[in-house]
């Protein structure tokens, strides 16, 4: 072999396939004065007509094998390219400034892009400077003669190369044929490494410089198992890992036959396993999986997926379908955690210079209780077609856990009085926050469960924003600093004799499901991917032994040490 | 009266005065076309002179005042003003577009603004950019027959009266004759607030419409010491509030009694309060309000106000200058805490989308180790003239803690090897990150001292970013889940036999005092103008009375109800 990369393990599996590159030419240009007007128009237009007879093709080809939906952006691309405005002020830049067509395509589409931006209000007009830009791109890559990648025409099976994958780049993508991924940045909790997961499609991220090592049709194996890729491998190489993709296979149809079983420790204690969800998409996924619940469902998709707010009937009926479809199992929603990184077209929020440490979820909530009780009374009727619990995001404070409370009782009362049913509903909150977690033995006397939320509660203990590369490093989950505040929510909620539940990535990471069994957490939420794979941990630790293991991990000094800890004892738990 | 403001009290005393609106006018205009160029040219020179002349005054009236130094920005105005090339552009363009001069004068300005902003690698040029701003509202305000407030030409008692205040417009300010502030919005810990207490000028702050409220020469009373503002009061309040001014300064002359007093409890308990300081320029006030050390030494002073990294030696100038002048007294100097909202020129930090929870402070220094090492050679060489301790800023785990000291030990032995003499230097860091604290007792073990700084760890705590307006009601000093963190803090550097000190606001805070005495925290850092009158609510109280307050704090719920409970127990601690 030529080459190993070295990254993170993001998606489980083995792949080995030639590299296609998802990685933008250099499309750079000079400004250049021309004296050929004509001649330079008809470049643009040669430039135009090959992108839309491009196009067509992509067209096609998607709808074929992404479906209709997916194929509509091409069909938006190729109505930019025929819009007579837009060439025409091309045509006329080409020939009142004298400026080659590269430049006049840029000058023109940059005005279209900044209109469409401005624009704030109007989501749709949004998505279009987005259209703008591609459709640029592929006109400059013909005027300038170098090629785009083009990931809807994949027709045989790669291993996708990127520097990062956007949603966009994803939609393209055809999971017939694409086997892996391997990208330059990226971390356990990156969107690329969450997706991939999803998908089941085998993942390294955070490889550093896949994009500068590997070329276009290198043999690469890409081992998710151990975050690491091989580039140009030998015979033997090749061999090795096929055996150890078959074993993998393997175990993966072991824990397919735990997808109706309890999850019980050796010992026989009863974990509660569920899912975590962001689109009523996923309920598939948690009941192939076998979850035992969904412990997290993510209620923004009703406000990000929409021009305006959604009707409080509109989100009945997301609701309600949830609920029936999981049968009786409980499912956990979380209103609206919007602002952070998550924003709302139709509902502008202010620029904030920390947007984590911000205006956002509960606080939107509390503040704009108008949008929050349409939520509360959608949960409400909801709650009569199955087992529907209510969670509250980015609780920091008693007082603000006490006003969610009573907004929700008053919204509760009047559909009473109205003569509407309302189920059982259990109300909670997110641990997400260090302060909730300090105070949790209080908070404990007044909700009905807990469900700490790993990745923003270790984001804010370290004060480091893990989607920033330089400090993704304190993104430490088995810190003891960490371990202790999950302890003490535990052991709160169980003096109170009330729920602990995890919802973050941490319940189903291999390294501290014998620390989180050894506390006594009571559910595990988690990527529905991961589910049976945790199942089957579950069954080879002695929750007893677990116990003693975390006594030692609190008192340790690092995140390594606890690591190092683990692994160490991981063959005397079972 | 006619109105009474409520807001917060930001720096104590009472003012009664006439109003001075330190506020923009309104400066917008509508673009028109023009028929007489030659009338606008003329309209456009006309303006300039005018302000040509404003300026000259203004200038020559800044430097009787406030020193040369300060008078140099306008001359650097009149130098704008002066500039054959802009003068020419704004008439080219009037006669070539047929604008109007405010439209003319506008469009060149902002190329000009454009073109200094973008050079960002020049702090010089960047500053320029605010010039033209500047000038370009005076010349603007001309145009439109407005009036500009000119706060160096106040040459009468006032209260100054504005949205908010920036560290440029308090430049301008002449102190003998700005009686107190009144502002619209900030918070305790905003620069304004800090400023007004290092000025010892009485202040109310985030008063919510001050500027909508107050018209100019109403007649103001600055109520400092309770947080709010009366406009227009009757002569019998006039009366009323000049004697509770007298009171006051009565109760400052008490304090100044305690300048060379111990710092003892009621019991005889010694607790020892220090200063927090910004600039070597502020060491004259640490010694004339008795501080018994320097708890914080900001160091950015020397990175920030210059145009490149300081030099070991200018460094080392600094730091023996300070720990000379304390004659022995503990300095603790906290290393560069740059990143977050302070930015240097010089030294280019990646655009984050959570300034607050990424690159800064100690984590810059480990990546960039030249310039740790240079600022720790400075501080080693300057601790054979006094008591100079080291304080690392940002720790959030105890890795971070122990390359710093790999790296200081280093630089102090390379330093004995070429025969240099280094004093006996304590090490410690500031816990200001949640994880830090939880981990207070393992942090313990390794370093000589601890130095709590409540304003970040308030702030991550609660997912707070406390100069966002909208969540700023989340900070929280005396939540039980705050007071948690710092008893633990506390009891771990006692366990282990170091020092636990606080450097953040609340150290002076008079409902935390009484709990942090309770507690037994050994060193009360604050701003110096706070130290008199905390060493005397020190001498009322009981240590042991407070310290079963404390326990009782521990288990409250929220921060309203221990704000309540010290208030009530107040008298009883006596």
């Amino acid at each position: 072999m030529k080459k190993v990369l070295k990254g993170i393990a993001a998606s489980d599996g083995i792949a080995i396939a030639k590299a296609y590159r998802l990685v933008d030419p250099d499309l750079s240009f000079s400004k250049q004065t021309i004296t050929d007007v004509d001649g330079e128009v008809q470049k643009m237009q040669d430039a135009m007509d090959a992108s839309k007879a491009e196009l067509e093709i992509i067209k096609s080809k998607a709808k074929e094998t992404l479906g209709e939906e997916e194929a509509e952006v091409f069909e938006a691309h190729i109505t930019i390219l025929s819009d007579p405005e837009m060439i025409g002020a091309i045509n006329k830049e080409i020939s009142d400034q004298k400026v080659n067509g590269e430049q006049a395509l840029t000058d023109v589409t940059d005005q279209y892009i900044s209109m469409f931006e401005a624009m704030t209000d109007n989501a749709y007009m949004q998505e279009r400077a987005g259209d703008v830009r591609d459709v640029r791109k592929r006109v400059l890559s013909h005027l300038l003669g170098v090629e785009l990648p083009n990931p809807a025409l994949i027709n045989r099976p790669v291993i996708v190369v990127s520097h990062d994958l956007t949603p966009s780049d994803t939609a393209q993508l055809d999971r017939k044929y694409v086997k892996g991924f391997i990208t330059d940045i990226g971390g356990r909790t990156s969107h690329s490494a969450i997706m991939s997961r999803t998908l089941e499609i085998p993942a390294v991220v955070g490889s550093g410089d896949a994009t500068k090592t590997i070329n276009e049709d290198d043999v690469v194996i890409v081992n998710g198992l151990d975050g690491e890729a091989l580039v140009d491998p030998t015979d033997e190489e090749i061999a090795k890992y096929e055996k150890k993709e078959q074993d993998y296979l393997k175990q993966k149809d072991e824990w397919e036959k735990l997808k109706t079983a309890e999850t019980l420790s050796k010992d026989g204690v009863h974990h509660t396993i569920a899912a975590n969800i962001g689109t009523p998409q996923d309920i598939q996924a948690v009941l192939d999986n076998g979850a035992e619940g969904i412990g997290l469902f993510r209620s923004e998709f009703l406000y990000m997926n929409s021009a305006e707010l959604p009707t409080e009937d509109e989100q009945f009926e997301a609701y309600k379908s949830a609920v029936s479809k999981l049968d009786n199992k409980p499912v956990v929603v979380r209103t609206m955690d919007v602002g952070g990184d998550k924003k709302l077209p139709y509902l502008p929020l202010p620029a904030e210079m920390n947007p984590f440490m911000g205006y956002r979820a509960i606080r939107i909530s509390l503040d704009r209780d108008d949008i929050f009780r349409t939520q509360l009374r959608a949960l409400l009727r909801a709650s009569n077609f199955g087992n529907l619990w209510i969670m509250f995001p980015m609780i920091a404070t008693l007082d603000e856990f006490r006003a969610a409370k009573a907004i929700y009782n008053e919204e509760r009362q009047k559909l009473i009085d109205a003569g509407q049913k309302v189920g059982d509903i259990k109300l909670g909150i997110m641990i997400e926050i260090p302060a909730a977690a300090v105070l949790a033995d209080q908070f404990a006397k007044e909700v009905d469960f807990m469900s700490i939320g790993t990745n923003d509660l270790i984001g804010y203990s370290m004060a480091a924003d893990r989607t920033n590369e330089r400090v993704s490093y304190l993104y430490q989950p088995y810190n003891p600093a960490i371990l202790r505040l999950i302890k003490h929510v535990v052991d709160s909620a169980h003096k109170e004799g009330k729920v602990a539940a995890m919802c973050g990535e941490m319940a189903g990471d291999q390294i501290a499901v014998p620390l989180l069994l050894g506390m006594g957490l009571d559910e595990f939420s988690m990527s529905a991917t991961s589910i049976l794979k945790t199942r089957l941990l579950f069954k080879e630790l002695d929750s007893k032994k677990a116990a003693k293991l975390v006594e030692k991990a609190l008192q340790a000094q690092t995140n390594d040490e606890v690591k190092n800890m683990v692994e160490e004892a991981m063959d005397s738990l079972k």
